[in-house]
């Protein structure tokens, strides 16, 4: 979808002008992906302030043929040091580069004076995360993409739990791998991350990995998981509870998931992120377990899992219409067992938009 | 194995010493995880140069108990800016951290500024490539990780071919799937990268992602796959043929065969990297194929699936015993097809010792 990068390119260049640069060397691969569309391990792209006939675009030998199919609409070199090698363009064309940025949060201290060696006559200047303010706000390409992420991990977990996928005796990397192979049944390319599965006591672990331990009658079930379509990363976490549960775990469970849905109520446009994890803490915290809820409540989700904006205290910013986030409250009480419960969602002018629609109800199998 | 890594921690220390700086901030992941054990993914690390009762490590909430588990026998503080908390113990005992280097290839320009801002009344030193040197040489424990790791790779295509997983009407991906699972069952804990299948003339794309294409008759088959064991990688290719081989397959595996086996024998402690390279490279050249070798003969792996020492041209570096490498020379002839064989070896005294132990006869399926 040229169309697409190129209006990608295009709203970037009003930041290059915003940050007084010429042109920019987008060094980090997501970067590169989200302005060109390129999937391949190396590669380089060096915006110009001016337009795509002065743009080019760089990657090495192996991914020929692929960046050809990829990047149709920009000139192309083919070098293995594919950030050297358009700035030895950028040098040699020093009148129209005069000033050059630079990812400076992606680029080692070393790599930087490698840059400097090479950039004799041009200014090589920081510009760090213009290429990720864009990001921040997805556009509907992007929502797609995520929405179809979450639907393969929606339907992964019905069907894991209606073929009897999470019973006793199954060990938790029976249950991920059952779990990960669905979402490749419905079109994930790979799983998001690694998934989280964690039985019984091991639920109160917030990032346990799943090892041999076998499922037993009682135990909460935790499964925090998610799919790739198209780069776009989804993430979601249910909690289920193997035969019925006892008032601890009922209770438990209602929490956070009330504390979830004050989470989802408070996602709206303008709202700070930090507010937003107040609103639902503070439930859980009424509740007697703020001790016990130990991370933040959510992050952004796109071509990384985490991304920004994180939704934590002591974080500034304010959530915006067209970001896609998450939210995970989760209590963990040590050597009992914990609940999490996470949903991806796009803030919207109104109510958010789920993209995550697996039922919130406590699950008994 | 806190003693295994204790002793990574005094080899280090010899480095320190050399480097003139008192203690080393480890910020990247796998060099934390080569020094601890620690697997979870916010880490950092203080090595100081006096011994481990003065060095300590640092993870964010999510991981309390797994860093007990893992890392037991070091201090241990709770912050998720573990850097910044590391250099704020540093700040604190500045007498004993006067000057702390930090892996300035892998620290961001203004991951730096942060750092520099948090170090006050310390001399913040570059410090790169130390961790990286001693994980040039593999110590016997990760070798063992990679025979594993390469056995499960030879177990998984041995049971592809022997139940007939690549014939005509299955897809690339479909092929690609059934080869990750048949790692998993055989003790891998993922694929160590996105598996290449490239069928056909999709087989002369060297880094081709496996699609929806089916297999033919008359395909040369390309699979590059790996499998990961605690962490380390393995990585191989076979190439196959699908029904009776063309004259033109046939020469062209020999040659690269032929090729391969050069590579392999070059592969002798105290040779250049770039001669090992150019060994295999001149038997291509001499079958006439030189210009469609477009890629080097092979790299480290370890706990990256690349890393060093690159055997390639124009790369400085000799080999050493204990390396671990891939040796995996193609040809590929675009609108045709390719051939590449790949296996993993350990440099020893005498003769490289394979951990790759599939066959290299051209397989006819």
């Amino acid at each position: 979808m040229p169309d697409l990068h190129a209006s990608r390119r295009d709203a970037l260049r009003t930041l290059l002008n915003e940050s007084g640069v010429d042109a920019l060397l987008v060094t980090d691969l997501l970067n590169v992906r989200y302005l060109t569309g390129f999937t391949g391990s190396n590669a380089a792209l060096l915006v110009h302030g001016e337009g795509d006939k002065r743009t080019v675009f760089c990657t090495d030998g192996r991914y020929t043929t692929q960046a050809t199919a990829e990047v149709p609409d920009l000139e192309r070199i083919i070098e293995r040091e594919s950030a050297a090698a358009l700035l030895e363009r950028a040098t040699a064309q020093a009148a129209a580069h005069r000033r050059t940025g630079f990812e400076s949060q992606h680029v080692s201290v070393e790599t930087h004076d490698g840059f400097a060696r090479v950039a004799g006559g041009i200014e090589l200047t920081r510009a760090p995360g213009l290429v990720e303010r864009l990001r921040l706000v997805k556009d509907e390409t992007e929502i797609e993409a995520l929405r179809m992420a979450c639907a393969a991990a929606d339907r992964a977990l019905a069907g894991l739990l209606a073929h009897g996928g999470i019973r006793p005796g199954r060990t938790e990397r029976e249950v991920a791998r059952d779990l990960e192979n669905r979402m490749l049944d419905h079109g994930s390319a790979g799983p998001s991350f690694s998934s989280i599965v964690a039985a019984g006591p091991n639920s109160a672990i917030p990032h346990h990995r799943p090892a041999g331990r076998p499922l037993h009658a009682g135990d909460f079930v935790k499964l925090d998981f998610g799919a790739t379509v198209d780069g776009y990363h989804s993430d979601m976490t249910r909690t289920v509870v193997l035969g019925p549960p006892a008032g601890w775990q009922e209770e438990l469970y209602d929490l956070v998931r009330r504390a979830q849905e004050t989470g989802l109520e408070a996602s709206l446009p303008g709202q700070e992120v930090a507010d937003v994890d107040l609103a639902a803490r503070r439930v859980i915290e009424h509740g007697g377990h703020g001790e016990e809820f130990s991370h933040g409540l959510g992050h952004g989700v796109g071509l990384q899992v985490h991304e920004a904006p994180r939704l934590a205290k002591n974080v500034a910013g304010t959530l915006a219409v067209g970001m896609t986030v998450t939210v995970e409250p989760g209590v963990y009480l040590a050597g009992r067992g914990g609940v999490r419960i996470e949903d991806t969602l796009v803030v919207r002018d109104a109510d958010p938009e789920l993209l995550t629609l697996s039922s919130k109800e406590l699950v008994v199998v």
